[in-house]
């Protein structure tokens, strides 16, 4: 049985026990929280994971960093270093999006280093194993896919982005709204191409069932992936966005039946305006499945700076209903990310997450904010940088300050309102 | 005659023109909201500024960026760096926060470099005077204070941060409604110590009046600084913040009957859930004038990255009726900022700003984000630079790309969506 069928039998499986404990959840609680499937705990069950994490509603927001190699920069030292710095900067799973003849060999390392779930795309290593053997992109079939899924469960991954919401009708839908930026899903460009080039049904979703029978096998959770994304603010919210989201409504029940959990991914590029609405149209269009975001970005102007744009569309987003938030960091659509900016965007991800944690009045939140504020009120520094985030980036920063064994800081010195009113009662 | 009282004259000033040119906007329609004190355009009268900006509703989102040494580091050339890396940077306007004996030339030396409006805190001076003649917080008189305005306003300052909104009345809430962290503005504790100190009212609101005067005769814009403002989240929205608000709003209406233009303050530290709430509150019980907020920090958790909570909360601020971002820099709370803070500070200011404005539908930002999508679907990168908020930042990344004369990037190589799909047509 997989989780979600236990968790419908009235079963707390010791995972369940684990990501409750993790974060003060009541197991029960937790338990049905997994089995309505609002609520997914991502674990292949050939593994031992370390670090269990529920995502979903009523969870604390979770944050996964993309990592891994790409065709022209493969490093496997590199890549793990990332993972390395992902999980110490507070990533509760990272993504495995290598690309390239290496692919393989750096997956099986990360999911072998990785203490908390991990998740691939696989269509990535089918649209390899085409370029390797010269066939089109024409030529995939669905057992191509199939062995992908396969081997990847095998190999211990927890959960998948698989872009079965592109289809020929959402294909049609996308032809018809006019967008200013067409597909900018990797998998969603191999997709639609596909589907262009045949003239039929897409195989991810024509045999949508035998993909879920690997799943609930190897009890690997879907993430359905949103291949047909808009790529700009500009066509946020667009009409082949919200079909394929009805697409994904529809697959998501049909998960469920079989007993696999699901996640659902979202965008990506959104104005603030829109945040609060897309989310809300989500979680009502698909039975309050767990929000997978990336990003998302307000702006298409930050270049260089997209883990900021990211962080203010990830807090808005979480407070408003997703539930785990894809990083993005400063080097986002320019090259692949170094571990200095893995550690950025993981910091930029987790600030938004606790912002939204805090405004949605999650008691873990609420009472840290509260110790944080006893600390600065009696200016102690010590303990202001073991609740802080991020310790040692704010330890630097005041060990800096030239009067650091005073109470107050270089910025207001002798004037510091604290210290003023301490003395003046 | 002052801006306003032109502007209720039915005169569109130079001034006017050259803020509605600034940024497309009709000068009538300019001289109506500066009429009616939802627009500002903060000038002094002595002397001519540069780059003149119209800061309200309908306008812009602008950002200020805080410089100024302090007690314990005080560097003039330090100080005009600084400056001139946040105006470089699209600060729209700078304020001279400079505590200790070297502030006034270092004040008048930021005055005499920028090509944006500069603001001060009067009462800072008029600490350091008391300091330097070894008086008490409880000796300073309402002439002393006066002696201050008249000085800054000849010097050309254009816009002053006053708590006249710290009264017996508001420290009364204080007292009544009990906080985590007290006061922490520093003008707002040094009045609070002086009620205190003498059981007085506050010669800021007592004698409101002659400081209205000073700034109407050099039409200096009045920053009603928010005194009481919470210090964390904790106690955002709280009594004495309320309060403080209701008789901003009361001085205010008297401000605007001697034609000074007024700019009310705003926290702070506002979680997320807050910050739509308090900017319609401020623009209901204001009438609307525009709302300066610094940040606001959407969670005290940040240290060290507070640029970020910075960023979050002044997005969604601007997006519900804030007009005026100070920033935050990351080294907010542990010690006075270096160059390269101001410049991480302003960016983050400027990106929320950016955000804000689409979400809006600001003309000019929507133009802007059309034009990305189109560089981006023809994979123009050099476009793409031009478009950004920071070419030099996005420039670089691109640069570190091994695959930089291609069209893509080495994040998805050859499996670039827009590539792929440019491809499959």
């Amino acid at each position: 049985m997989t989780l979600k069928q236990q968790a419908e039998n009235g079963v707390v499986t010791d995972l369940m026990a684990a990501a409750a404990a993790h974060e003060g959840l009541d197991p029960q609680w937790l338990r049905r929280q997994v089995a309505a499937g609002k609520v997914v705990i991502p674990c292949n069950n050939t593994r031992h994971l370390k670090h269990p994490r529920a995502v979903g509603q009523g969870t604390r927001t979770k944050v996964n960093a993309n990592i891994g190699a790409s065709s022209y920069r493969s490093d496997l030292d590199q890549e793990l270093e990332k993972l390395a710095a992902a999980v110490a900067h507070g990533s509760d799973a990272v993504m495995d999006l290598s690309l390239g003849p290496d692919q393989g060999r750096i997956r099986r390392a990360i999911r072998q280093h990785s203490a908390v779930m991990m998740g691939t795309v696989p269509i990535y290593q089918t649209m390899q194993e085409l370029a390797a053997t010269h066939r089109e992109i024409s030529d995939m079939t669905i057992d191509d896919f199939l062995a992908t899924v396969q081997q990847q469960a095998e190999e211990g991954v927890d959960f998948m982005t698989i872009h079965s919401g592109v289809t020929r009708r959402t294909m049609a839908t996308l032809q018809r709204h006019a967008r200013q930026l067409g597909v900018v899903s990797r998998g969603g460009a191999f997709m639609v191409a596909w589907l262009r080039q045949t003239g039929a049904e897409s195989p991810l979703y024509a045999h949508f069932d035998e993909i879920l029978d690997i799943l609930a096998t190897y009890d690997v959770t879907l993430s359905l992936g949103d291949g047909l994304r808009p790529g700009t603010t500009v066509d946020a919210g667009d009409g082949a966005q919200t079909d394929e989201l009805l697409v994904m409504a529809e697959l998501t029940q049909r998960a469920w039946c079989k007993g696999v959990q699901v996640i659902i991914e979202g965008p990506g590029h959104v104005p603030l305006d829109q945040v609060a609405l897309q989310m809300q149209q989500q979680k009502r269009l698909c039975q309050e499945a767990p929000f997978y975001v990336l990003g998302p970005l307000v702006t298409d102007m930050a270049a260089g700076y997209d883990h900021i744009a990211g962080a203010i569309g990830g807090a808005v987003a979480a407070m408003h209903g997703a539930n785990f938030l894809c990083y993005v960091t400063p080097a986002e659509h320019l090259r692949l990310p170094t571990k200095a900016d893995v550690i950025q965007g993981v910091v930029a991800a987790r600030i938004a997450a606790h912002a939204a944690d805090l405004a949605k009045g999650l008691a873990p939140a609420l009472e840290r904010e509260r110790a944080m504020a006893r600390a600065r009120r009696s200016l102690d520094w010590e303990r202001q940088f073991q609740l802080a985030l991020y310790p040692d980036q704010a330890r630097a920063y005041r060990t800096e300050s030239e009067i650091q064994n005073e109470a107050v800081c270089t910025m207001c010195g002798e004037y510091c309102a604290i210290k003023q009113l301490h003395e003046a009662l």
